[in-house]
């Protein structure tokens, strides 16, 4: 048979300053480029196994294991396959189906996905709404507070550490003690954290933490990282009656490939770049106030900044599309034009962006860029 | 902090003669190197995404799935993150918890790791044991009647088409109809032959095959293939009641990254060398008669071999081992300074191997390279 062309190629994604969020934070640095190379057959990490992934010394998955717990201070930590599959291993190791969950408004929609294929309840903590929607640690314990009157049972607390609608960083410290004064185990999403800002899940009271290694940790996915407190680890990693060293809810091993090598080579690069995200935080900020100086556009969610994120309402663009010849794709065509990708074709009402990891040169490139675009069409503005 | 060294190279796997079963039909040919090579980063895969990995046309992935699904004969399908993945979401989807499912004895570790993470009673159909370990339809036939005799009800029937131990071909069609005949699903676990040899799941009556990307169809791991037929894509691709475009089971998306880019990439060679599988067979009995010509050396499992995963027990090396200052290394270490690798460090008694897209010259090499050990040290075997 005859294969269709499946154009696999990405120079346009990769030659260009691209803005979109998602991909930002999962841009390798050359080590994981020359990692994927060595690793790139099938199952090769697993050439010297002796039965179970996160033991492996060579590659030494288990020294880069005790690194990555160390980072985000966890007592143990595995890698799977993504934030969502961290997030359905934990919730099916722990919950039962018909259990009741707790989970912030600003849930990604993985949350839910693994909600439902666990056969929970969801109840959520509504966000504070239009313009900042904060997510605020008294309306858990309102609402955790009321179930409990109600004689409901909550067997698990979640929270989106930083959600990727609008790039909130939330409480999760405070979040994490109300869950655990009520005796519930607290469940942080990081798939917009871990990686790209410091990180203690300790601290932040967490009995589990997930990340991302494609959306944040300069890996190839699919790859995230499940760390796991003690107290739970024998429910969370339990092994198998038959298989005695296999972890049943891991289907023995996760990562049999190519990423994990990726997210190894990384961890000194993350590391190293977490520890400048004050940095990334000032050129945020200085990114968001250069954009709202453009009459028209104004950013949602809590202020100042703190995440790279960035949702953006922009009216001024919705008005030119109107009356532009392209409507909806004068936006991205007039970006593309200047070597700016990432933001959805035919998007002008409100756009989400980020500038992470770029230098100040490029930001105010980007800057200068919209302000052209504006300059060249506002008269078809109302 | 400080991370350890993770010795992230591995080029005496790749540089040498690896005859590792799990490695040969993992191995990339250049055109999956290079979309590697574009799709390294983060979530590459999902610039163009509007809601649904499989639905993604650029890169086409829609298209590609669509070829997939002739490639193999199935309705539907969908890349998972490996087989034991796309095992546990047919059985999740599938079966309820304390259900029962008919599994042979030779099936893979990971069928018993998806079987107890659903809490599923497993029924186990014997092989018919030394030497050849062959799984009979009849056995499957009996055993239903059986256990249909006593009112159990069975929801899963499930056989491993060529298993990992003794590379044994299994007549699945036979068991497929078995299956049909009491009116139970059938789920043919296809990860040693799914891109290795012709499979037509249509033919094999089976309802859900799941294949390996990592193992068998030169993909970077990890990923797999699911394939299901119409009647049961409702359950097993049922769709989220709150987003309505995500499917439960994949947690809304699975291969978010630069294995699928690779499993693309490698989808014409892999047509092309499954179209020559009669003379992988060819080359298999040929290293097995040269072998066997070892006093000492006999191959397990059923004769003449129709897969290319072969089980040698050789008392001859065992022998050797209890007199040889390196011991149970001394074969490892003979064969390493002769670029062959692959065969566990220490082991003796027994050992699997493959000469799957080994040239005809490289085989009399290996083959060579065994008498040549032979002859060197056969006075130190009693």
């Amino acid at each position: 048979m005859e294969c269709q062309d499946y154009a696999l190629s990405r120079h346009v994604e990769r030659d260009n300053l691209n803005l979109n969020p998602l991909q930002r934070g999962g841009v390798l640095p050359p080590e994981s480029r020359k990692a994927l190379y060595e690793f790139s057959d099938g199952y090769s990490v697993c050439d010297y196994c002796a039965g179970r992934l996160d033991q492996i010394t060579k590659p030494s998955i288990q020294g880069f294991l005790e690194d990555l717990a160390s980072f985000i201070n966890v007592d143990h930590v595995r890698t799977v396959h993504g934030a969502r599959e961290g997030k359905f291993a934990v919730m099916h190791a722990i919950c039962r189906p018909g259990d009741t969950i707790l989970v912030d408004g600003n849930a990604h929609y993985t949350t839910h996905l693994a909600i439902e294929r666990c056969g929970l309840n969801m109840v959520e903590v509504p966000s504070s709404g239009d313009p900042e929607y904060s997510i605020e640690p008294v309306n858990y314990l309102k609402i955790i507070d009321d179930l409990c009157d109600q004689g409901e049972d909550l067997s698990m607390v979640l929270l989106t550490h930083v959600d990727g609608d609008y790039g909130n960083l939330t409480d999760a410290r405070a979040i994490g003690k109300i869950a655990h004064d009520a005796g519930i185990p607290f469940l942080l999403n990081c798939a917009y954290s871990m990686g790209r800002m410091p990180l203690d899940a300790r601290k932040l009271n967490a009995d589990f933490v997930v990340g991302s290694g494609h959306k944040s940790m300069a890996a190839s996915g699919p790859i995230g990282v499940l760390g796991v407190k003690e107290e739970w680890a024998d429910l969370v990693l339990k092994k198998s009656n038959q298989h005695l060293l296999k972890e049943v809810e891991m289907l023995g091993c996760t990562s049999r490939g190519a990423p994990v090598a990726t997210l190894m080579a990384s961890l000194p690069y993350v590391i190293e770049r977490v520890n400048k995200w004050d940095v990334e935080i000032e050129k945020t900020r200085y990114f968001v106030s250069e954009m709202e100086k453009i009459n028209g556009v104004k950013q949602l969610g809590k202020r100042p900044k703190e995440h790279d994120l960035v949702r953006f309402e922009t009216p001024i663009f919705h008005s030119i599309a109107d009356k532009h010849s392209r409507r909806g794709f004068f936006l991205y065509e007039e970006l593309k034009k200047r070597n700016i990708v990432g933001i959805k074709r035919g998007q002008t009402q409100w756009f989400k962006c980020s500038t992470y990891g770029f230098k100040q040169e490029q930001i105010h490139y980007i800057i200068s860029s919209f302000a052209e675009i504006i300059a060249e069409f506002r008269e078809m503005a109302d």
